[in-house]
């Protein structure tokens, strides 16, 4: 057996997961610790697998539904990816083309979409106080209809971006980290900066700072959450991550200042996000079909942006990280200064240094999501991965 | 064996169904009653084995090409699943973003997308004395660039809804109804309300109400088809029903209203649809470009829509039904008053009654879609779902 | 062994394609005689395989993408059958709908949608001196991506249509050719005629005169292009053209009659393009932004094109041609004189004629396009294909 792979699944032995069979994933923080790190496992045993040409195909065939309520190439790709290296085909249910626009109520709608659904993952992460509300209906939607008969299984439901967490990108972020530092047991006592960066758009959603400050504060890291005044995440995801940190032996602190949160950092995640209030704002105008009143705020956010051009990752706020040093992490795209627009969140040649750094952040997603998949669907992950190297089915056969 | 399955397997020993090998899906009225039954059949069969997580691929590699002249998401996604669990890859031809739209002659398109195609699911029901017209001239010319040696197969086509029939729903809200009455022999004599309801949108399709007068005649039940005067359906669809009403020892009536229908009713399906000519009319003013003609046929027709706002399923039409109890039929989405718009077809306290019930109806969709292909595709169903069966392939492993 | 897959074999172990393995195509001038030989006969030997019913699976999962910066319905068909005969899943990027208009660098997007690729197909053909350039851009940053270990493959990929060639098309072209005449042995001596034809719209892509002058002129054949004074193609093209007939013991002649390339020809291919000069007018016009300069510029040219109305395919050219009988050869769709156009390209009733000879011409671009990702992907195709056959895994059962 491959070395690497028998790491992974003794490994896995020693953790408890078994409340994930059958079950959903909506928040980093709704899971345990050990259940964290079997996602991390997994995904890594499944990319060990592909690069191995072992098939991971659990499915022969079934359906992994994706409905993005946002445009969305990156998370796109990255589930179907998942869905493919598992067996399952990709089939999207894009808001504005179906029928789903005029009316139809969520319920009636997740049970439509999933007669062979092994999988539904959802995007929705527009409105504050809706998007993990409709994953949650969705969910509840099709086990009422599993268990009513209608649907010959339960579909598992993968939260690709919601308005409180994003779960799929914070895990690939940190699952890069794990790699860069050398395992989870380096990553205690780190410093990592959240920090929020000027980008000319606005209203960016707030669910990856808030979801790298709920999972970064678990691993007794030492996380700084930077913004200017007024650019507030929303106060129960602080709570957790005060929360977490103070149970993982780490620290949660805030700070209006850039510099000082980069200060001595190993990890910087400098990030444009539109503040809480306003999103809440922002939606309660939309509720009202207050279209004036959102091309105001609208105006009103971009003038407030403005104000704070100089939060921008620049060469010499690199300089004040660890050595001078520190990892750079971004969700993609970027605002790049004088690439993707003028002014934005990050000087070209920072970016430029970590490019490759940061495509390789970007490669675990459809890993994290394949064993998010893996973990629901799979009874006993670790003997089936075993199974799938003895079988040793090829993916690719000839080359 | 599965004694499910075993049954299935021996009903179908006894019925004649030869003819459907290698042909087409159009209306249900063109098959026969052992037809028919054998699409039920294999519909069951092909369930069972899902259920029991038997993998039913019998294409290795294949596209089941859809062309959707019309927006549709429940189709669409009953489309994918049935292709899915035959092992097919459905491959959407939207004709708003292809070049079908700027003069594309039918025949060439329908050859250019076949050429790897095992079937093709098409739905155009918007232009009355197209829809059917269509499909047949796409039957044609892939059955010529089949014999012309220009594609390899000839692809099967499913009805996915025309301007005449709709026989993958109806299809499927009648095997719901002979799983809850508890067999094909129990349909006899009972008495079907085929009634049209009030919808504040206008000009909704006439296959739903066609397809279930064409189809549930042919069982010897009572169907009444109700609706206020100028909702008349065509003419040859009433001719059709009231031939097979005679054949089957039931019944065909027509009444203006929708009390009388529902009266001692075991089945009601309520459901708006716009009047015959008025659609007929639709499609000369679209044929000649007169947009403000159609402008003023829509307002006519909404104004004459307002005129029957009493035509609604109500608690109170309800309890005129078989022991204040009959099986309420919608093919979904349904407009309910006080949920989707103030006052539509059904009310909210109804709809919420039969809503399991409605999910149920829904899911058996794909399988009808996927008998349809089964047979035309399968030289001998019941030794090929035998097989399948006994060779046990899991749809799904680990779990 | 099957007879004609036995000679497709035989005459692979006499070629030398050993460069093609892990490579791509992006101009067939770019390929040898004998890889393009080996092109044309993986195309065979897959439709062989096919249409005995044999799976060429190669791929047990994995993602073809196809990345349109134009629409099309065919091409997209043709790229989707062929990843799917060989097992993977075709997933498109439409840049509309996608981040990548947002300021996305071709290389964060190349790799993004790639993590689990293994062919990516583009078209690319709109702006002169961008799309093959695009193309490249996009192959070096999947191969920089493949090496720093953030993709565990490097896509394949397939020119699906650029601004200078578009091989995926004019190799199935010459593949029909090849077919009619009776084998590759037969092109030599024949006369090709590659004219312009008068078309009511603007602008259509250079890409197919330009590729059917380079990929013609290297068998022999004595190849006229003919278009009336200023529907120039690309001068390094025609330079390529000429080089090849030297090479070949062909001819590569010009001529502004369109009387004067029918007379005698074997082979006539009338199609309108637009100018090389004004497309790449266009191109500096759309860089400026400047949306009057191109309103102008189309105007310009609809004005052009109407002073060569008399440059159709007509009934009395064709009788010029040699037994007044050519092969007649077009990309679909035409534009059809009296049929999807007042007047056009062609006569109805020459096209009608040569209809069901047109469509076979498009069959085989699935397989040429499939061939390509074959020779790419396989280290050693002959035998590839001998064990596909051996095995004789069935593509559809039960038939």
């Amino acid at each position: 057996m491959n070395k690497k792979l028998q790491g992974y699944i003794a490994h896995l032995s020693e953790l408890d997961f078994s409340k994930m069979y059958g079950r959903d994933f909506f928040l980093t923080w709704e899971k345990s610790g050990q259940e964290l790190d079997a996602v991390f496992t997994v995904a890594d045993a499944l990319r060990c697998l592909r690069e191995n040409n072992i098939s991971a195909r659990i499915f022969d065939s079934g359906l992994g539904i994706s409905i993005f309520r946002d445009n969305s190439t990156r998370t796109r790709f990255s589930f179907a990816a998942a869905c493919n290296l598992l067996g399952l085909k990709s089939q999207d249910l894009d808001e504005k083309k179906s029928q789903i626009a005029h009316g139809e109520t969520v319920r009636e709608t997740a049970n439509m979409v999933s007669f062979m659904a092994d999988v539904i993952g959802i995007r929705d992460d527009m409105y504050i106080g809706r998007g993990n509300r409709y994953m949650h209906q969705v969910v509840d939607a099709v086990t009422e209809g599993y268990q009513a008969g209608i649907l010959e299984q339960k579909p598992t439901l993968v939260n690709l971006q919601c308005d409180i967490d994003h779960p799929t990108q914070c895990m690939a972020d940190l699952a890069h980290v794990i790699h860069e530092m050398g395992g989870v047991d380096k990553l205690k006592g780190k410093k990592v900066a959240m920090t929020w960066a000027y980008s000319p758009s606005y209203g960016k959603p707030l669910s990856v700072p808030q979801g790298v400050i709920g999972l970064m504060t678990r691993f007794g890291m030492h996380v700084v959450l930077a913004h200017p005044q007024g650019y507030d995440v929303m106060p129960q995801v602080e709570k957790i991550a005060a929360a977490n940190a103070a149970a993982s032996g780490g620290t949660f602190t805030r700070t209006t200042s850039m510099a000082e949160a980069f200060e001595d950092a190993d990890i910087v995640y400098p990030k444009s996000w539109a503040p809480f209030a306003a999103m809440e704002k922002r939606t309660q105008l939309y509720d009202a079909g207050d279209s004036e009143g959102i091309a105001r705020l609208e105006e009103q956010l971009l003038a407030q942006n403005a104000d704070h051009k100089d939060w921008t990752c620049s060469e010499e706020l690199m300089k004040k990280t660890k050595n001078g040093n520190a990892m750079y992490l971004h969700c993609l795209p970027a605002d790049i200064s004088g690439v993707s627009c003028r002014q934005g969140e990050v000087d070209a040649s920072v970016f430029d240094r970590y490019r490759t750094s940061l495509y390789r952040q970007a490669s675990y997603k459809p890993y994290i999501i394949a064993a998010m998949i893996f973990l629901a669907k799979v009874k006993d992950p670790g003997q089936a991965l075993a199974q799938l190297e003895s079988a040793g089915a090829a993916r690719r056969r000839f080359f």
